[in-house]
C-alpha cells in the first residue's frame, strides 16, 4: 500500500502558517511545467518511455537537492484508490488530469505538503509550490530552486527562441503558471466583481472560480493567475500578478468597509444566520455550504464572529468536498448522503472549534 | 396609576398548566356577551349611561361571588397607556375594540389571568374564560358560573324568543362564542389545511388565523370557533366544537406521523434550520419569527428538539408581538427596531431556556 498520510488530514501543514493579507488571500501557488529532452510528451509516449520519464525524475530523491524542503514521499497514481485520488485533487496536491488520465503518473509530496511534484501529467514534470496568504514571490523563488535541483540531473526540452517546450502551446516559454486564491465576498455583494474581473483580464491575467462547475465562483473564492507564458520573464509575470492582487485586495477591503458602514445590520444578520444554519442544519448541499462558509469567514474577518479560526475555515473548505467526506465517513455515498454527512461534519466542527 | 402587573409577564399563569392534547391545542376560550336591561348598548349610550353600566357591573366585586376564582383587579382602559393596552390585547385579555373604541371601558382580571371580564366593550358585559389545551367544556362551565354570579345582582336584557340580546345580531341568542387555538403545521405542510377548514365551516364553525393581518394564519396558528349563537343550546354548541376539534387533532396527528415516516430528514432539516436562525439572526420580522417558532414547536412535539418547553414557546409567541417588545425594551420603536429587538429577545430566550 502506498503512503497515503496526505489524505488523512484536510488541512496541509503549510496552510497553518500566518501570512500577510490572509483574510483575503487564502493561498498562493506557482507551478512550473518542464519536459525531458529526447522523450515524447506523456500523451504520445509509449509505456516504456513514460516509465523511463518516471524513473529519471524520481531519481532526484537519491540526491540531497530537495532535502531543505523536508522529506519527500512518492505516490504512484495507479496504486491509489479513487477516494484518495479525489482527496489529493481537493487539496490541490495533484490535478484531476494526473488523477484520471495519466500513465505511469506519480507525485512527490513534501512533508508539509507545500511542494508537490507531478510526474507524467500533461508534461513530464510539474513542480508546484504552495504558500498561505499572498506570497506568490516566495512560491516562485522556491519553485525555481526545485527546478534548478532537477535541472542539475536531467536535461530539459528547451528551445532558444521559444523557451521551455511544453505539451500544450499555452505553457510554452516560461512554463510557469502563478496563481492566487482570493476570497472576495464584499466585491460580489456590492456587484463590483464583474467590473474588477474584466479589468484583470485586460492585463494578461485570468480569473476563475474554485471548486464547483465551470467558472462559477462557489463560496466567493476566485483564482487569479497569469494567462501569458511567452514574451515576458518570470519576474515580470510574478510582479504583474502581485501588483494586481494587491489592488484587488484594496478594492475588497474598501467594499468591506463600505458594507460595514452602510449595512452593518444587514451583514451581521446574514453572517449570523449562516452561522446558525451551519450549526444546526441536517442537510447541506455543497453550493449552499460554500456560500454560508463564505459568509462566516467574512463574519470572522469583520469581527462579527470570534470563531471559527481561519485555519478551521480553510479546513472546512476541504472537508466538505465530496472526496474528503467519503474519506471521513466511509466508502461510497450518493448525493443525498453526502449532503447529510456534510451537514453533520460542519455541525461537529463548529461546535468543537474555538 | 392603575395596577398593570398583567402587562409585565408575557405568559399568563393559567397557560402554565398541563393539559390534554396541548401539543396541538394551545388554549380554549369561552366568551359570553350580556347586556343590562333598560340601558342602551354601549355604542348608543350617553356617557352617563355607560358610567352607570360600569358602576353596576364592577359592584360585583363587593360580593364574594367571584372569590373562588381568585382576587380580581379592575383596570380602567382610559388610565392605561398605549403599550399596556397593546400588551393586554396580545395576551388576549382584552379585545382591540375595548382598547381603542370604548367609552368607560374597563376589564376585571383574575390573579392567574384565566378570567377576564370586559365592561362597555361592544356589549355591556363580556365574560371570558381561558384554559390551556383542549378544555372548551371546562371553560364553558366556569363562564356559566361567573355569568350566574353577575345575574344574581343585575338584570340582563333577555327576550323569551330570541334569548340574550346583544349589540351585534350575530351574537343574539346564547351570546356565547367558544373558541380553540390550534397549532396545525403538519396539515399546512401537507396541503390538507384548506380541505379541513372548508369542512369545518360546513358544520357551523369558523376558522381564522391568529395574530397577523386578515385571515392569514401566521405561525400555523388557527382559531376554530362557533359561528352560530341562535337555535342551538350552549351545550350543543360546545359539544359540536369539541367533537370537531378532536377530529382536527386526529388529522394533524396523522399528518405529523406521515411527515415523520416519509420525510423525516426534510422535516428535521427544516426544524433545525429554524432553530439555528432563531438562535443567531440579528433581524427577524414578525411573520418570519412566527413561522420559525412554529417549526421549532413542531420540532419539540416530534422529539427532534428537546427544548424549548411548551411554556417557553407560548411565552415567545406573546413576547415577540409589537406591544410586548416595546414593553420589554422601552418606549416607541419603528418596524426596523422592533425586528432587531425581536431577534435579540428570541436569541436570549433560546440561549437561556432549558
Amino acid at each position: 500500500m502506498p503512503n497515503i498520510r496526505f489524505t488523512e488530514k484536510p488541512l496541509s501543514d503549510w496552510m497553518r502558517g500566518d501570512a500577510a493579507d490572509s483574510e483575503i488571500v487564502i493561498s498562493s501557488r506557482v507551478r512550473i511545467a518542464r519536459n525531458l529532452q529526447h522523450l515524447p510528451f506523456p500523451m504520445l509516449a509509449t509505456n516504456q518511455q513514460s516509465e523511463e520519464a518516471l524513473q529519471r525524475l524520481t531519481d532526484i530523491l537519491q540526491y540531497d537537492d530537495l532535502g531543505r524542503f523536508g522529506t519527500f514521499h512518492t505516490l504512484k497514481i495507479s496504486e491509489l484508490d479513487e477516494i484518495d485520488k479525489q482527496v489529493l485533487v481537493e487539496k490541490h496536491l495533484i490535478s484531476p488530469n494526473l488523477a484520471n488520465e495519466s500513465r505511469n503518473g506519480a507525485v512527490l509530496i513534501s512533508d508539509d505538503e507545500s511542494v508537490s511534484v507531478m510526474i507524467n501529467e500533461e508534461d513530464h514534470l510539474r513542480i508546484q509550490c504552495l504558500y498561505p496568504g499572498c506570497q506568490v514571490r516566495e512560491a516562485w523563488e522556491r519553485a525555481t530552486v526545485i527546478d534548478d535541483a532537477f535541472e542539475a540531473h536531467v536535461d530539459y526540452a528547451f528551445d532558444d527562441r521559444r523557451g521551455f517546450l511544453t505539451s500544450c502551446p499555452t505553457n510554452v516559454g516560461t512554463g510557469m503558471r502563478a496563481s492566487v486564491m482570493m476570497h472576495l465576498p464584499a466585491l460580489v455583494m456590492t456587484h463590483q466583481i464583474n467590473r474588477i474581473l474584466s479589468a484583470v483580464s485586460q492585463v494578461g491575467l485570468t480569473v476563475r472560480g474554485i471548486y464547483g462547475e465551470g467558472s462559477e465562483a462557489v463560496g466567493n473564492l476566485f483564482q487569479v493567475s497569469n494567462q501569458i507564458t511567452l514574451g515576458q520573464t518570470e519576474a515580470e509575470i510574478i510582479e504583474n500578478l502581485h501588483g494586481v492582487v494587491l489592488q484587488i485586495i484594496e478594492h475588497e477591503r474598501s467594499a468591506r468597509e463600505r458594507l460595514m458602514n452602510e449595512s452593518m445590520l444587514r451583514i451581521t444578520d446574514r453572517v449570523m444566520r449562516s452561522f446558525g444554519i451551519l450549526s444546526y442544519a441536517a442537510v447541506l448541499e455543497s453550493k449552499e455550504a460554500a456560500q454560508r462558509l463564505s459568509d462566516v469567514r467574512l463574519g470572522v474577518d469583520l469581527g462579527i464572529l470570534e470563531r471559527p479560526s481561519t485555519a478551521a475555515m480553510n479546513e472546512l473548505n476541504v472537508m466538505t468536498q465530496p472526496g474528503f467526506l467519503q474519506k471521513s465517513f466511509g466508502d461510497k455515498m450518493n448525493t443525498g448522503e453526502r449532503d447529510m454527512y456534510r451537514a453533520k461534519l460542519i455541525r461537529q466542527k463548529l461546535s468543537t472549534t474555538l
